[in-house]
């Protein structure tokens, strides 16, 4: 039984590829809604290369028209030691624990200037701070640059006849990746400067990508006290026990440099992939070796379509001026008709097949 | 393990039905391409209450109109002794096979007057005709006819971007029932006279049809000689025995109301489904009870989208004139994306939770 549930988990991912080979579409010019809703029904993503070329955003902003606008108004930011927001780390003992960054507000000037420094190695020994609350931030935080951005993209609105659940403005540099995941989201994603690189994983491959339940942590800036209750054993990586004080310029900053890994109370466990496509060879399920992720790189102007439910893990590289900035519009997927019904079953069955138990519940739209 | 199993299955039927509950959507007119993708998408059907009611078929074909095109042309037709062409039969040793019906060719002025004799009990030994090959016989045998007929349907040709892989005639009476099956193809299902009832089950049921692989046989006037290496037990009704020597005119006919079921050689095995949602009582699985079958009646003028790989059972209301006639347009799944390998996936699943070998094969596409 469990061998016959083995060959078809495979079947499935191999007779997938079969049908679906070769890299990801590039079209020449934004689709029409009908041409959107042929790959929104087939669930397959699509480029569109320099697809928002005339977008204000895409033509104006630069780190000072940013400062500019956004001045010192306080924004959100992630901070992490590694640059690793809502990720997977490996504990000394092995254990893993799921990690959410140290979410504070700072001044968009500083943040920027922090984001820029780094990348010019200026502050090296500072932790990774990334903006993207992913809370429809460009309508709320950001506003002020909303305007150099459409309310909506037309052919995505008519097709799928919904507006965006949420407009989201994403501001980091090179040593910030965000972790493979999946989200219930139909998504266009533009790149306005610097480049995103994008790893894809279609639903089917929900065996191949080791998803476990694990324990819910967030990075916190060490109390000054050095005992703390729900602090565990730290990663594996020495950098978060590093002494050094670095001078942050401010009285914010205290203890950023020194952040440790605290336990979530009350303690809660979440679904996550512990499977790293670029690290096939670390934590594979008897699976991931039929993987076959994409890849695709967004450069300014370009506009991806990344499918509802399709696993993706983003790294970036930053413009001439040290920043990687994107935008994206987030469309609720359908859950009628048969696909969410089936996807969900399918990733069930998987886990179960890999022995875990299914109804821990869905992966958190990290 | 295969508790498990079962609650998975149970939980995707039941979780497809919250979010798909209701009676099929009713559209006020055609839909235009982007409209219908989006059902494509969801793989939902809909009706077109007097869609084609201004096609010519529909305004201008009756009994009289149709001997006059087709006259004593030979056509298909599938013979049955009880309007079960390719269907399940039960033996009298409760075993299963799957039964086809004797094809041969008339004159089309003797199968439609056939029709409409049995249809008004003039003729009640004789067997049930059915015109229905479904081989594109409009753009065949029937091409007199396809002239009242659109050469495709827009919204599907331009929604699909291809051209409709059959266009089928089906001309029977209410003696004829379609027993349930799937089809690899997005179905445009249009009737022209009388009435037709379709049972409609979406493609996560799968594991409630009781998919079985059953010895295919096919419906044989019983030769002269009355011992036959290759005839089985009859059906459990007893009227393909029945010695009756109906008048029935020609010598064609000869042997017509005697037909026996053989066993096809060299033997062959189908995967058919055994449960039929309107006895569901009989051959249930564990999983049948979940299942919420639509029920749809096509009036004259009246257009179905049946999407792909939905479970349908068709039975028929004649006309006033003892006829039931319609065309349908059947265009090629899309076997990209992700929808068909998920079928796929959620099929074999269902089959190994029943103890079924799932490498037995696709249904046919009946
Ligand atoms: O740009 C990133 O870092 C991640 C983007 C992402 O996960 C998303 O758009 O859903
Ligand atoms: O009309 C019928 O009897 C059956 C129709 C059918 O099975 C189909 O259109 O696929």
């Amino acid at each position: 039984m469990r061998l016959s549930l083995t060959n078809e988990i495979s079947d499935l991912i191999n007779s997938y590829h079969e049908l679906n080979s070769g890299p990801v579409d590039e079209l020449e010019e934004e689709p029409s809604p009908l041409e959107f809703m042929r790959y929104v029904a087939r669930n397959l993503p699509f480029v569109v290369r320099k697809g928002a070329s005339d977008w204000a955003a895409v033509k104006e902003w630069n780190a000072k028209y940013l400062v500019d606008v956004m001045g010192e108004q306080l924004v959100n930011v992630a901070i992490t030691p590694h640059g690793n927001a809502d990720s997977v780390v490996e504990l000394e003992d092995n254990s893993l624990i799921f990690v959410k960054p140290y979410d504070t507000e700072e001044p968009f000037s500083k943040v920027i200037k922090k984001i820029q420094d780094q990348e010019r190695s200026l502050s090296s020994q500072e932790p990774t701070r990334y903006a993207q609350t992913q809370n429809d931030n460009l309508r709320n935080e950001y506003i002020q640059l909303f305007s150099d951005l459409p309310k909506d993209v037309p052919f995505a609105r008519i097709s799928l006849q919904k507006s965006p659940d949420a407009i989201n403005f994403w501001l980091g540099n090179s040593h910030s990746t965000t972790a493979l995941h999946k989200d219930n989201y139909e998504n266009i994603y533009v790149q306005v400067r610097g480049r995103k690189h994008f790893v894809l994983l279609p639903p089917v491959e929900g065996a191949c990508i080791n998803e476990q339940l694990i324990p819910a942590a967030t990075y916190t800036p060490r109390p000054t006290s050095t005992s703390s209750s729900t602090s565990r054993s730290s990663p594996t990586s020495s950098r978060s026990h590093s002494p050094s004080l670095a001078d942050t310029g401010t009285a914010l900053d205290e203890g950023l440099n020194d952040l440790v890994v605290s336990l979530d109370e009350p303690e809660e466990n979440v679904p996550f992939a512990t499977w790293d496509p670029d690290l096939p060879d670390q934590r594979p399920t008897p699976f991931s070796k039929y993987s076959r992720p994409l890849r695709v790189t967004l450069d300014e102007g370009d506009m991806l379509y990344l499918p509802a439910l399709w696993y993706h893990k983003v790294s970036q590289s930053c413009s001439s001026e040290g920043i990687c900035c994107a935008v994206n519009y987030w469309y609720d997927l359908d859950f009628s008709g048969s696909f969410w019904s089936l996807c969900s079953f399918t990733r069930a069955v998987g886990l179960l097949t890999l022995g875990r138990n299914p109804q821990h519940g869905e992966e958190d739209d990290a």
